[in-house]
Parts: structure tokens; sequence; C-alpha cells
């Protein structure tokens, strides 16, 4: 810890600083976030380029009086340690440690919970306006990045707002980015703003031409008057945030805490929705996080001085994806791919190269992500939509209204399926299971390996109609290695017979499942082992055959209880009149997961092989 | 039926003719229109809106080979009329007739299907891609309101349609209209749009200053044509489109089909995206609905001479939540209102005008409704988000990721709960149970009549958690007068005790349940009945105090059977450890549910008293 940082533990102790001071802060928080990154994992160049832009907000907002919001929250490492939370960011995102996003429960300065994109404007909005109703005096403000204001619910709030008198204020943070290169018309019309002179110097050029204009008669006088009226079409960069009912400041250098403080303070005295334009460099004082700025948005332990990862790198399901659609889609030109600004995380970087035309990144869009594949597989194509899981979630009524009612062929590649580990809450990926079930038309699977994984994409492009794959995070579990007995579409594979119980598992628990059995075993026990593979529609006369043989049987899954797959086969004996059965469901139960190591998690909720071992033995 | 329309079934058919005799056309297509429609209901004034874009829309593209997507797709009826469907339009939206949406199975000239908003842009740019791709040529179009144009997601595809270069067209068919006055900011700058003559004349005055000022010497000069650079800010109404990267044209009047087709033409030779601004006016030619669009959106059988309804009006659901939700308002200053462009349709309209400051309509915006009653609920207020079941599936995530992960005490009243009937596919609300269930955190009821629905909104606002209720479309059950016994939260209501059976019911269905009571008693069967109230949490206790009594169980829901109320028994069931019961999930089938009359779709998959009667006797 440098010197100043030593002696900095809450905004108060900022405020009194000067800008020279604050700006040598900001290059000590920004070793500090270094240091402590390259052990822990987590958001590295989101905030390395906010340190000044969270600096200047501190010392001019009071905070938790004055309420700021941080749209997807990871970029809140600064704002933690200059809020008290300094001493213990050596535990970020560990379990039990901090939260690598805002967290109500962990901090008063944290007055809302993000995690996923583009939230932001709509929660400060609410705030506004409950304040305005109980009439009270603060500022409200919410930050947001460039990539997170192409988010439809963020043009949503825009448009709500700009349509109020409220005061509030959004703070666009322009990176650029989303977390690959920012895409679309805004980003374009972004950079047209930063880039263009005419924009910061055409004012000062009007003034002067009116005035040397010689009289020219009243109607042209007239006309000038009207001229100057819609002057603000010539002087005022982001007319389009004006349009919208905004009033906006900018662009200004978002690492110049002097100015950034200056606009700030002007800003309060503005009546109504404001917006103030910043524009920082992702990555910012760390020279190849600056150059790369997607290999550190997330990123595991690294070493600082090369940047590479620390500990070997395994084939990921990710990286196995992307190899196999590029595969693929060489074989079969109607094989299109999208992503929602994870090019990288989903894998699909690859196949942007190899089929930079048949390769759509829409923005932080999942909506309209699904409903362009939907449009693109109505008119004869064959998209794949690689999504995380809980992303997904943002396009429920989509993958429901738009593409499973026309019973489409998209493909969703769902990625981070289960619980995802050190993002905590509002990345763990243990709904999906449950809300695609309902969904009419689609059919849902899960491999318990990259093996298998590699035949159900396969089997995903030979289909016509919606095919959902949800794989887990990172790679296949270590010393497991499953007999390959070949790919039967809509079928079980039974892993091994057995006599006193049979377990049902779904994906990954597949591999903690087999672990149990042979734990099983050696205490005598003989269960039989199920990889479910499709979650929907359920292979209903294998299940049966099997369930038949036993008196007991679990299923095991890393998705909620709640509406699961464990459901989907409570209803499969139910609608079949099967009651002479004793089956218990396992999975994650009704609440939210907090952040940790995955396998700490999963030894927490009894759902690693020691976990399911236990509950057999209470069952039997 | 007029001696035009007598002739003519095809686009091919108006194709020769000239516009004048099209205009007459278009007043004969209105009458025939507001005749069926006052037979059969339907979206009226939407319709009458679109007589005369619809006809240039048939004359300058070639449908299907052009292909046109309709947002929303309850402005068709034009289309259908003039694509082969004008002789089955008397059967509009009855079981087995027309759908009042576009289908695919109905007709080749249906290339996409829509019902929920804002989804046509993207269907749009993925045909568009699809054909740029596939070295095909024919224009693809995307008619949209102004009102569905604030859906997030249609911002978010014209981002990405923007940021390209596919040839596509998006027609704004503004008519200053959601269903009710359309709000916020992009309402305001469209309005600006037609009203402001700057837009309009400026243009050509400005070219003829510019002509008439002298010499300057270089610096004005250069400054000049610096100004001519930038003079599309001064003369392109629309800019914000422009912004965006759309080609804008328009305004233009969009009963005038001459300059339609005109304009429709000319827009062909223009390369890239482009946005045709059309204005209309909902409810056009028919004096009642111009005054009153609102009364006329979605209308049952009329009068139309007075346009007053036929058939007795019967207290629905949806008014005794307004009345409530006023009264408890008037006690309770915490309590606001949101809706999302529905405050006619879900009973808003008093409160609105009692409490102008605490209601909010968001537009079409169902995400940013969530999350501003989020940001609300953070800062000291009790919202209420009212909102049709099958919309609010546009909000999963944001329910769950803003609101239920901090257990934030927003009310969600979900009406239209269970299917609706005769609007088909796309707005049956049977998916809700299923999709608010795995979300934890949330409290979910659904009352069986209008009073118990009375003491659940009470409840809900007493709480300090997420609450849903979902209520049906339309009134109480006839001819069904339940006993009052109180209202205990979180305990299920014993409705009657029996022997051979027990049904457990959710919601409407124990009107039917208890009519099947009546049935089964007759034929000397006893059974019990359970009113479910809470379907999360469970009653754990009283359910299976109430279930150790019976050997066999039915649960019955309105609601798809995949993950729903019954599913959460069974569970309960398998948690609980109880093996020996012998239970029935009743529900919709794992499929969209057709449109068409409640009670013919009721008896269709027995889940009316007769259906009820029929399982159980198969049961036992």
């Amino acid at each position: 810890m440098g010197n100043l940082l030593d002696r900095i533990n809450y905004p108060e102790d900022i405020r009194s600083l000067d800008c020279k001071t604050l700006q040598n802060l900001a290059e000590e928080i920004r070793k500090f976030i270094i240091k402590n990154v390259s052990k822990t994992g987590g958001h590295l160049a989101s905030n390395l380029g906010v340190v000044e832009l969270t600096i200047a907000i501190l010392c001019v907002y009071k905070v938790p009086y004055d309420k700021v919001i941080w749209d997807v929250g990871h970029q809140t490492y600064v704002y933690k340690i200059l809020t008290g939370r300094k001493n213990y960011f050596n535990t970020l995102r560990s379990y039990g440690g901090l939260s690598g996003f805002p967290k109500r429960s962990e901090s008063i300065y944290d007055i809302f919970e993000t995690g996923h994109s583009s939230t932001s404007i709509s929660a400060a909005l609410g705030m506004s306006r409950a304040r305005d109703m109980k009439g009270e005096k603060y500022n409200v403000v919410a930050v947001i990045g460039d990539g997170a204001m192409t988010g439809g619910m963020a043009f949503e709030a825009l448009n709500d707002a700009g349509g109020s008198k409220t005061n509030m204020t959004v703070i666009l943070n322009d990176n650029q980015m989303s977390i690959s290169k920012n895409v679309g018309s805004l980003a374009t019309y972004l950079s047209r703003i930063r880039t263009d002179p005419m924009y910061f110097k055409l004012k000062k050029d009007v003034e002067n031409m009116l005035k040397k204009i010689p009289s020219l008669g009243y109607n042209v006088s007239k006309l000038l008057d009207k001229l100057k009226g819609s002057l603000k079409y010539l002087i005022v960069p982001g007319m389009l945030f004006e349009d919208l009912g905004f009033t906006y400041l900018g662009p200004i250098d978002g690492h110049d805490i002097a100015t950034l403080k200056d606009v700030m303070e002007r800003s309060k005295k503005i009546k109504g929705p404001i917006l103030i334009h910043v524009i920082t460099k992702k990555g910012k004082g760390y020279e190849l996080a600056e150059d790369n700025p997607d290999k550190f948005h997330g990123i595991g332990e690294f070493d600082i001085d090369t940047g590479e990862p620390i500990g070997k790198k395994k084939v990921t399901y990710s990286d196995v994806f992307g190899d196999e659609i590029v595969k693929l889609a060489k074989k079969d030109d109607k094989i299109v791919a999208i992503t929602a600004a994870m090019r990288e995380g989903t894998g699909l970087y690859n196949f942007s190269r190899v089929f930079p035309e048949r390769f759509f990144d829409v923005g932080i869009a999942e909506e309209h992500a699904v409903t362009l594949a939907a449009g693109l597989a109505a008119n004869g194509m064959h998209p794949v939509f690689a999504v995380y899981s809980t992303f997904l979630q943002r396009a429920y009524d989509q993958v429901l209204h738009d593409v499973c009612m026309q019973k489409l062929p998209v493909v969703f590649a769902i990625d981070r399926g289960g619980i995802v580990g050190e993002d905590g809450e509002t990345h763990q990926g243990v709904f999906d299971i449950s809300y695609l079930r309902n969904i009419p038309n689609i059919v849902i699977m899960a491999p318990k390996c990259i093996n298998e994984f590699k035949n159900m994409i396969e089997f995903a492009f030979k289909t016509d109609f919606p095919v959902a794959i949800r794989y887990p995070r990172g790679s296949d579990m270590e010393n497991i290695k499953f007999q390959d007995r070949g790919f039967e579409p809509f079928k079980i594979e039974k892993i091994n017979d057995g006599k006193d119980i049979l377990i049902i598992a779904v994906g990954r628990m597949v591999g903690h499942a087999y672990k149990a059995v042979l734990k099983l075993k050696n205490m005598g026990i003989n269960a039989g082992l199920i990889n479910a593979r499709f979650m929907k529609p359920l292979d209903e006369d294998g299940l049966i055959g099997e369930i038949s043989k036993y008196e007991y049987i679990v299923t095991v899954e890393d998705n909620v209880s709640c509406g699961g797959f464990g459901s989907g086969v409570l209803e499969l004996l139910s609608k079949r009149g099967i009651y002479d059965k004793k089956i218990k469901v396992m999975g994650f139960p009704d609440k939210f997961i907090e952040h940790g190591n995955v396998n700490i998690l999963f030894k927490k909720y009894k759902l690693d092989a020691e976990g399911i071992v236990e509950t057999i033995l209470k069952m039997i």
C-alpha cells in the first residue's frame, strides 16, 4: 500500500485533498488493485478505468446520503476500497469474503445491488422519484458504461426519465468497450462526439460569424433568429440525449479529477435529468490491460509482469464450443453465430475471424439477440446464440414467444450453466433448467463431459426445432474418464447398473454422482447411475424402464430443485401413475447462491460426491 | 361488403387500381372491419388507423416475396382481409377461426408471428441478414408503432441495424398512442417533429440565406463550409434516427395512399437501413373510436351506433384491483403504482386521476417498470406493478435479479393469469406460476374469488418482501358463492372435507373444482377440496396435514403442468419423504394454447368441472 492510501479509509478522508494529491492517490489505488486482483482474480480492466472517476464521485457526492448506483457493478473495487473495505480487499470474491459486486448486506454504501447490465438508470429513477415523494433532497447518480447503454432497458429508462422532470444524473462511462469493443450505431455516434472537432469548436466560431454578418434586411435577420434558436443542433454534442430529454454535459476526460469534480459540481445546479459523458480508458495505467482490455476484463490469478494467468490452462467447454462451431460451419453454410458482447467469453473469437460475415455481436442486448436469431431462422439460417445462463434470463420471453412458439431452429449454447463460483448471486446459472423447462417445443440437453458435449452440438444442428445445450463454466472434472457409449438423441445413458438405489444425474453432476457411486460401493451399497442427457423432453420410457428396477431414486442437478429436472421426473411418475417409488430431488435450495469457490459451494450444498453419499445413506 | 371490396381478395387485385379508387377501397374496408369486429370483438382502433398504410404496403411490396413483419400483430386485420382471408374474417378470434394475430399456420403471407411488442425490428434484421447471406433480393419491412418503439428491444435492434449496412425498412406508424397516450421523451420528440415548422421549412430558408450572404473573407467562408456540412442538423427531422444509423424519411401523412406509395417506392432506392415515419390516427374513420381510442383498442361485441358494449358489464378483477389500490393508497402514502402502457387494462385509471404524482406509466417497457419498482422500493416506497401475466415474461430477469435478490417490497399485480381466450397463444397467461416459482424470496398467491382477492391485495401491502398476486381476466364464475372464512396469510383454505379424494386447486380453478365436487357427490364420491391460496411458499404443514388423510390427490391449476403448482406439491412430498400417495397434476399441457372462448378451451383441456370429474373417475 502506498503512503497516501495507508491513511485513507472513507470518503471523508479524501474530500479535503487537493487534485494533485488525489491524482497521486489514484496511482496508488491502481497499484493496490493490480497487486490484489493478481492474487484474487476479478474484473481488472474496468476498475482501472474508473479510479479517477470514482474518486471524483466520492469527493462531489456525499454517499450514502447521495445515492450512487453502479451499473453491472463489477467496476466497484475503487468504491469499495474508499468506503471502508480496503482492509478486506484481499478477500475479494472468496467464500465469506468481499463480493465482487455491490452488496447491501456488505456495506451501507452499497445501496442497490447490480450484476446484470443496464439496470442502473431504472433504479436511479425509482430512487429519485421516491426521494421527491418523500420531500427529501439529495443527488441520485447512475454510473453506466457505453456497453451497458446498448441494453434496451437503459433506453426504456432514458425515455421515462427524459420525459419526467426529476433531478437525476447519469454518468456515461464511455470506454468504447463493453467486454469486447462496443458495437452498433450508438457506439459510432459516441465516437463521433469524441472525435469530431466540429462539436468542440463550432460554438465559438458560429457566434463570431453571426456577429460579423452585416445587416441583410428583414427576412434574413428573422431567419438568423431562427438559426440561433436552432443553434443547439450545431453546438451541442450529445443531441441524441438532449432529444431524449436529458441535459448533456461533455465529453470530458475521465482521468482528470479536477475537471470531473468541476463538471459534477456544476451539474448539481441544473434541474431535471442530466447526462455527463465521461471518456475513460479501460485498463488505464497497466499497459498490458490497456493493450488487451478483453483479456483483463475478468481474469483469474495472474503474473503482474507478464500478465499471464497462473496455473495451467485447461481446455474449457467454451473453447470446445468455439472449435466445434467453426468445424460445423465449414460444412454447413446455414450456421451463423450470435453473441451479446461476449465473443471471447463464449468462445466465438475464432468463429468471428473465420466467418466474419456470419458472426453478429449485437452488444449487450440479449432480447434482441434471441429475436434476431428467430428472424434468421425464419428465413432459412440455423443460428446459434452463445450466452451465459444467467444472461439468457433476460430473454425468457423472446425464447418463449419468438423462437419456441414458432418452433424455429435456433440453438442456444448456454455457457456457465450451474454455479460459476466467485461471481456469486447475480451470475450463478442455477435457474436455466427451471425457466426453460416450462417452455413448449424446446429441447434441453446437458453434457456430462466434453466428449458428449461435442455430440450434442453436432446433434443440435441436425434438428429443425429449438435446442438448448447448457454446460458449465470451466473444464471437465479431473480423474474421471467416461467410457464412450455413443450418443443417441432423446435417450438417457446408463453409466452403470445397480441394485440398492438409482442416481439420475444432469450434466457435470454425473461426475459427482459417479464418484459417489464408487464411494457407496466401498460401503457395500450398489448404486446405479443414469446420465439424464435430455432435460426436455424426458426420455420417458428409458427413465421409467430404469426406475422400475429400483425402490429408491435420487435425481441430482446443479440447478435449483424448484421446477428443475428432478421436478420433471416427479411429474413423469405422477403422469404415468407410478406411485411406489421413493424419490428424492437434489439440487440447489430455494435461495440465491453466494460467491465462493465452486468446490466449496458444492460441498456446502451437499452436491459433491460426499453430499450425494450422505443424502443416500439417510434415505436407505 | 362494398362493391370494390367484393372483387378483391389478394394483393394482386389492388395493385392496378389508381389512388382514388384505393382511397375508396379504404373506406369500404373500414366499414367491413367495424361491422365484423362489432360482432367478433377485437382490436378495432389500431386497425382502422392502418387501412391506407396497409393498402400502400401491399401495392409497393410484393408479399410474401417481400417480407412484411407487423409489430405486436394486432393491427393485421386489413392485411388479413387483403391476403386471401376476407371470407373467413367473421370467424376472427373464435375457436378454430382466424387468429387475431399473424399466424404462420394460417397463411403464407404471415411470415413471422407477433403478439408481444417491439420484436419486429429484430426479426426483420434477422430476415434481412439471412437474405443477404443467401444472395437473395427482396425488401424486408418492419411496421412498428410509436408505442412499441419505447420497448427496449426495439432500441437494441435499431442500434444493431443502424450499425450494419443491411437494407431494411422500418415503418414507424406514429399514432401518438400505445394503448393509452404514448409517454416518455421519445413521444415528445416525435411530437416535436410532427409539429415544429422549423423542421419543414428551414431547409429552403437556410439555402436562400446562404446564397444571399456576401463574401466575408476566408475565415467566414471556411466556416460556412462547416456550417453546410452540419446543416443536416438543421434540416433533417428525425435526427435521432439518423444518429442511430438510419436514413429518415418523413413525417408523412399515413392516410394519403399516393404519398405513402411514392415514399415507399423511393425508399427502395436507398441503401442501408431506412426509417419511414408515418403519421396515422388511431380509430380513423369511426368517430367514436377516434375520440376514444383507448376504449376501442381491444373491445368485445359492441353496438356500432353507440359504441357501447353489448351484454351486461360485470365487475372484473381489474376493476376490483383498481378500486382497492385507491382505497389502500389513501391510507398509505408509500403506495405507488406503475403500468407499462396498460393504465386502462389493468384498472389503474382511477388511481392515475386520484394520485397523479404517485402513478407512473413507463410506456411499453416491462423490464424498466420492474427495476423502477425496485428502485422505488429500495428508497422506501411500496410500489405495485400491474401487468398482464404474459407481458411480465419480458421482465423475468428483473423480477429475479433486481427485486427478489434484494428481497424488496414490490407487489406484482398479475392480471390475465391463466388463459385469456380469444387473444390466443401469445397472450395466454399460463406460464407465470412456473416462471415465478423458481425465483427465491417471492411470495405467489392466487385468489379463488374477488372477495379473497381483496384480502390478498391488503395483505400484499403489509409485507416487506416481493409479493405476486395472479388473477384471471374477467370476473368471478357465476352461480358460485363461497363462504367467507377469512384470510390467513401463508395458509391453505379448506373448502370442504372429503374422503375418497382430495382436490387442491389454484385460483379460479377452485370454482371449477367446487362444481366437480358437487358432481362427484351425486355419483357417490366424497371429494375434499382445498384452496391452495399460496403457490409459494407452500403451506407445507397445512397441505401435508390434509394430504395425509387421503390416498388420492389431484392438483388443479390454470397454468402449464410443467413446473407449476402441482410440481411444487410433488416436490414437497418428495422432500418430506411421503411416498404413499397417488397424486395427479392437472394443468395445461406442454404446448401453446390456441385462441378461442375460455369455456371452450377449459373444456377441451379437461380443466372444467366435467374434465376434473373425468380425470378423478379414471384415477379411483
